[in-house]
């Protein structure tokens, strides 16, 4: 038997997924890891990289022979050519060459990228964008991360700092957003957003449903969906803001790109994608050039949780 | 003597520039000649550029022998690949093949490309923008028009549509603008957008030293800019608001592509640049993210009125 396996990881900030792709692209094996160390240095994500590989190898009883290549999804700026992490969120390393490291661990290639941009590229190459030449995404989830597909390859910009669909400022003088910007398309339609948005409601002395179910101020995107089933109106008014600026971000997107997709993923949409897409399919209109329009196509992600470990397996083809 | 010369036009809705490049790339020879017409149907432009090309030829005294090309700069959606006219605004005509008979009358290849994007792709290739990779331009005109240098090269999108960097939305309940959207760039910063604002101003009574001189209410970039140097309120007023949704704009643009060059030309910036660069400049790094900004340099373009036909010039050693 030939090395015909690939192991794919998504790096996240809270929880690491994985998975054993055979030689067809399947998912033959998986793993779902919570992490709460996230890595304090660059040695703990080397080390959670290598703790997750040998307990997928064993669990699955994978030969060393049988293993083709390792690819990673993970939040930050990341030089995917090079196999160096420039910058990561929440993490104290730059400019860190993780490849060589793992590569004369395992002897294998290891491949790593943004986790936005792969899940993009994953829909691109295996999901609901495939075929399509220029691809737009926007991931929503606890912030909003965009990922960009143009002439069929992922464009990373300058640095490898591209993508930064999110940021659009949508409002000059709109609420503060992470990123020290005001009014950018995160601060209102992520889930720290919506959430923000409520807890304003919620202080003015409105009722909802998710009163002291978030965590941190942050809800969860099933208590999202389970809010918006029992039509609870706080809930609706933080989704109708959220799809009107979803809307908007999309009508400058295709304007700039005259993209044949803008692709919709993330926690957020996971769960809520149908009144999402329903929004913003019926607003976006008003804010894209009548010329443009025709021909492009706006669709949810089919990949799910999956968008990111399809696109680390594209980085392994590519 | 070979074929060293090449002929390039930019083709304006009022009127047309004509170069004639030696293979130095200098530029030898000029024509510069009013249209009213703009051409009322396909045969109109195509005979236009017959007639200036001819024009050219015969005052230079170019034999035929000595021509290698032709290039053209010309509003609209066009295939510059193929060499069709898909649309132009003001002109009848869709998916016109321009190239065919243009080749067929003067026997060497004829390329065409959007202006603006020629613009952007001059400016790369022979302005202020040499030896970058990713470019995004802003030319301030009548309109906004937008072109985006990609990987180092044009990136025109699904449909040869891309680029409308013009109309960003940043009020979704700003001013109409002429695309039919409100709160465009377009709609706040062009001469239209900013012509908007003063005839507002004077319609309420208020003065400004551009009264009585605009046509059609848009005043030309030379009165803007003796209005600004006079220090006319009003006039100033219009400016910052432009300089101001210019800024806006341009962070926008860099959080999505992380270019190393933004790049602002056109008629305004050619009059008024240096105003217009210091207000965009003090402003920028408000709307636009910190790890982004160090990386991407504001500038000014270089070739002013020229710049599309170095982009015409560019399109023919591509």
């Amino acid at each position: 038997m030939g090395k015909t396996y690939n192991i794919c990881l998504d790096i996240g900030g809270t929880k690491v997924l994985g998975a054993i792709f055979d030689e067809d692209g399947n998912i033959v094996h998986r793993l779902k890891k919570k992490t709460t160390s996230g890595g304090n240095s660059s040695e703990n994500i080397e080390e959670l990289i290598i703790s997750v590989v040998e307990e997928m190898r064993q669990s699955f009883g994978l030969k060393k022979d049988q293993l083709h290549a390792i690819s990673a999804g993970a939040p930050g700026v990341i030089d995917s050519g090079a196999g160096i992490v420039l910058f990561t969120p929440n993490l104290p390393f730059r400019d860190y060459d993780i490849r060589t490291p793992l590569e004369e661990r395992f002897g294998v290639p290891f491949h790593i990228g943004n986790d936005v941009n792969l899940g993009v590229l994953g829909e691109f190459k295996y999901g609901a964008a495939r075929g399509r030449k220029n691809v737009v995404g926007l991931f929503v989830g606890t912030g909003i991360g965009g990922g960009l597909i143009l002439n069929g390859d992922l464009f990373t910009g300058t640095g490898f700092k591209a993508g930064e669909c999110g940021h659009i400022i949508l409002d000059p003088e709109g609420p503060l957003c992470g990123c020290g910007q005001r009014g950018c398309l995160e601060a209102f339609s992520s889930k720290k957003g919506m959430s923000a948005y409520i807890n304003q409601q919620l202080s003015r002395g409105r009722s909802c449903m998710m009163e002291g179910k978030m965590a941190n101020g942050v809800f969860k995107s099933k208590l999202l969906k389970k809010s918006l089933e029992a039509g609870d109106p706080v809930a609706m008014e933080a989704v109708d803001r959220a799809c009107h600026y979803l809307a908007v971000a999309t009508g400058s997107l295709i304007n700039i790109f005259s993209p044949d997709m803008v692709i919709y993923g993330g926690g957020v949409i996971e769960a809520c994608g149908g009144i999402f897409m329903e929004k913003i399919l019926g607003a976006v209109d008003r804010y894209c050039m009548t010329s443009i329009r025709p021909t492009v196509e706006l669709k949810q992600a089919a990949l799910g949780d999956d968008s990111v470990l399809y696109g680390a397996l594209a980085l392994i083809a590519n």
